[in-house]
């Protein structure tokens, strides 16, 4: 294991962890919040102190770097931000205890959105800043982050490679470009690109620029803190339909947008991940905003405004950002069932968004309908086709295994928090470890749209952690470090 | 297609029926009930001149027969069964509509045992013997027994083979003995045995013939319609405790009693699915056991009534029989949680209980283990092992084909039960479709074991009559009437 090597990524990483937090102790000091500013203050030199005594200790690692290593270096890399970025929480003394602030962060981090507290319009900008501005940081990834900015690994692409596909989203990496740096710029820059862009969206309708800022960050990174008890709920109709537009943009694969800005529109129509995302959008914006206007429990009375509330939920919950407009608890029950199947499937793969992914959905869907032909017709050889493109059936067999993971942690988590007392009904303990292992934010009942995540046992809030981390990293560089087979001599 | 074939096994399979609806019809005549005695006698008439025309039109049928046609086969045979079956509840005036007959009998071929009626005490002794015996002749297979007993296909084994693998249960048949007629004999045999014991035992409890060996027939198809409104709660503890530990027999893979005959212990002591059902069945009887007697909301006093009730409830929901001694759905979550897991995973394959099979959960788990260890090791080559033996990729393939099928059936019936009015949550929904898939029969909230399905829409009970019977047949052989692609010429 090279563990010097480790190090020094995990130096590197806390170093730009200093710089993330540096933003949010300036505005503290600029509002004159001394309390605040110190907890910022300390964590900073922490941290920093934290990082150069491991870049001294693990000077002159080798960039030798296997797969099984590139995946415990995200995992350890993810932990050590998470219990360094929550000092800042728990400092200020906004959060009552140390495990309240790392469940925060790393919903923050993971971009979840899932909160343990029920106010948050009390709490200092700088705290608000630095939730708003984790999602941001974790929705593109620190490493790929690091890996666009710092010529770390000279000619050894196997290296960055390793741990690309361990921290980015989706059943497998596309090289855009044939450098991974280069395709890490790309990636970054469509992120920022797209964020200036929300920004400037939601100042034209009438945001402060603090606001804007934070309500963007919350969008792109598919987070979903917001500034608000009520989230997007109380702002104008003209900030909930650009957030929804946003949301959907932010929960596309990237590589569409590098395809768009070299012309090549015929691809990405072609693509069959967006269109699938499309779709589901489309038809289930329309089947809830249908079934909230018409029948029993009906709960808007005209299609504009069903279908806006409609869109912005099935926005936000498909992209597993976790934003609201309304308590969609208390819509219809077919309303319900095909928002929780949404929380399932999730965005796409290469995309900001969390969730199994849209990709791996049909992958698994066109397994089963091969097999119904296979039933059929025991003799015949069929390969299963993705764009057009014929699916190795390694990348097959790998989404059937990654289906199997995503369960089984499904159900373990299930099971523990089941066992919680602050939970009242299965749908609470079941929603609330989808919610987090989505990356999404709200689920259903006790942890619906309007409640939160505040009386959960340690024991529940930490398989949560655990769940919300393993979701963002795609559940293997979580699962290693608890492998003993991982740590072993290879 | 071999229509002729077709139309041949189906004219036995309702000759077949015309003689399973016979102790019926001569109970009700015993009981001087004209209405009932009518009721079966008009039935039996009717399924008796069908078979009879389709014998006639169906004579020199040749014997040539692929997969396909044997799955279409078993599909239409159980569905022409269940809507011939159906007719007595209906013409005896005990069920309001055909519909909720038709559930009623598909619910008892397909073992499932979740009825439309809420007081089944006031049935006349004939009807109650119907729906009882019809979870006996669905448990083993109603084309088992005709193969077991006819000598139709003469030479040809792929015949056999075929329908058999449509009709039984599990991921592969295993063939007990090289013929698969002597194979489908030696399951009837133990069935047979297993249903005496099984009566003889509550017999000895006290129960009258009548009732034991109704409750035998129910416990034997790990069917789950009772005498009785509470179903086995009112019950001596004693016919509890032997109903739970013939459950628990009925849900083990029946190759395992042929082992033993043949005094090849060892070998079943190695049966890794054997194993995993044991230790599934002791470790949540044990969880639930505690749960129930300590912390908040503990339901019973002494640790030996809340192992009894945890025992009856596991093993009556693991087998998919669904007796119940208990309204589980008022137990603590942590115990609901431990039942809705059990409720997906189900009995062992080549049993008689329902459900996605503890084998094909091995593979599954399994599958996900080693694709942790390929991420790790991405170079190593690793087969996946079951009781010792490789398992073929294509089985395993297939296997995770099964799942998303199966994963997609549970949606889409769930979003159509959610569109119900009677349907007041998303749990009543989902464990409507999940306990009618799995041949279970109670679920929670609105279909917990003192409710039952009588409310539900039309279109509701249509699509969980089609579950039922998916879920006793493995999906396909339903899944292939609705196929174009199945009907077209090869």
């Amino acid at each position: 294991m090279n563990y010097k090597m480790m190090g020094r990524l995990n130096a590197m990483i806390f170093g730009a962890l200093c710089g993330f937090m540096l933003p949010s102790f300036i505005l503290c000091l600029c509002d004159k919040d001394g309390q605040a500013a110190l907890a910022f203050g300390i964590s900073i030199a922490l941290t920093g102190v934290l990082a150069l005594i491991l870049a001294i200790l693990c000077r002159g690692a080798s960039v030798k770097f296997y797969a099984r290593e590139g995946l415990i270096c995200v995992g350890i890399c993810w932990l050590g931000m998470s219990l360094l970025g929550a000092l800042p929480f728990r400092l200020s003394g906004c959060f009552d205890s140390y495990i309240d602030a790392l469940f925060e962060i790393a919903s923050g981090f993971s971009t979840t959105g899932a909160s343990v507290l029920s106010d948050v319009e009390c709490l200092p900008r700088g705290i608000l800043f630095w939730r708003s501005f984790s999602h941001w940081v974790g929705g593109m990834g620190v490493l790929i982050f690091l890996l666009a900015i710092v010529p770390i690994s000279g000619k050894n692409q196997g290296f960055t490679l390793h741990l690309m596909r361990a921290e980015s989203p989706g059943p497998d990496v596309g090289k855009l470009v044939p450098k991974m740096r280069s395709t890490a710029a790309i990636l970054y820059i469509c992120y920022l690109v797209l964020t200036v862009l929300n920004v400037v969206f939601l100042l034209i309708g009438g945001m402060s620029f603090f606001e804007a800022l934070c309500t963007a960050f919350g969008t792109a990174g598919t987070g979903g803190f917001g500034l608000k008890n009520d989230s997007i709920g109380g702002y104008s109709p003209y900030i909930q339909v650009v957030t929804t537009v946003f949301m959907l943009l932010f929960g596309v694969n990237f590589s569409c947008y590098f395809l768009i800005a070299f012309g090549k529109f015929r691809a990405v129509l072609k693509d069959e991940e967006l269109r699938a995302y499309g779709i589901i959008v489309l038809g289930s914006t329309l089947a809830i905003a249908l079934r909230n206007l018409f029948g029993a429990g009906a709960v808007y009375g005209t299609f504009g405004e069903s279908l806006r509330h409609a869109a912005f939920q099935v926005g936000s919950i498909m992209t597993t950002t976790g934003f609201s407009t309304a308590d969609f608890d208390l819509w219809p029950t077919f309303s319900k069932a095909i928002l929780a199947l949404l929380m399932l499937i999730g965005a796409s793969a290469g995309s900001t968004g969390g969730g199994f992914k849209v990709s791996r959905f049909l992958l698994i869907l066109k397994g089963a309908r091969r097999n119904l032909s296979r039933v059929l017709h025991p003799d015949r050889v069929k390969s299963i086709r993705l764009c057009g493109k014929p699916v190795d059936e390694k990348v097959l067999s790998n989404t059937n295994g990654y289906l199997a993971a995503y369960l089984a942690i499904l159900i373990v988590s299930f099971l523990i928090v089941s066992f919680d007392r602050a939970v009242s009904d299965m749908t609470t303990s079941m929603t609330a470890c989808i919610a987090c292992f989505n990356n999404i934010g709200p689920g259903f009942s006790g942890v619906g749209p309007t409640r939160n995540f505040g009386d959960f046992s340690v024991v529940s809030k930490l398989v949560l952690i655990f769940d919300m981390l393993a979701g963002r990293l795609e559940i293997f560089p979580m699962l290693v470090l608890l492998s003993p087979a991982a740590w072993r001599r290879a």
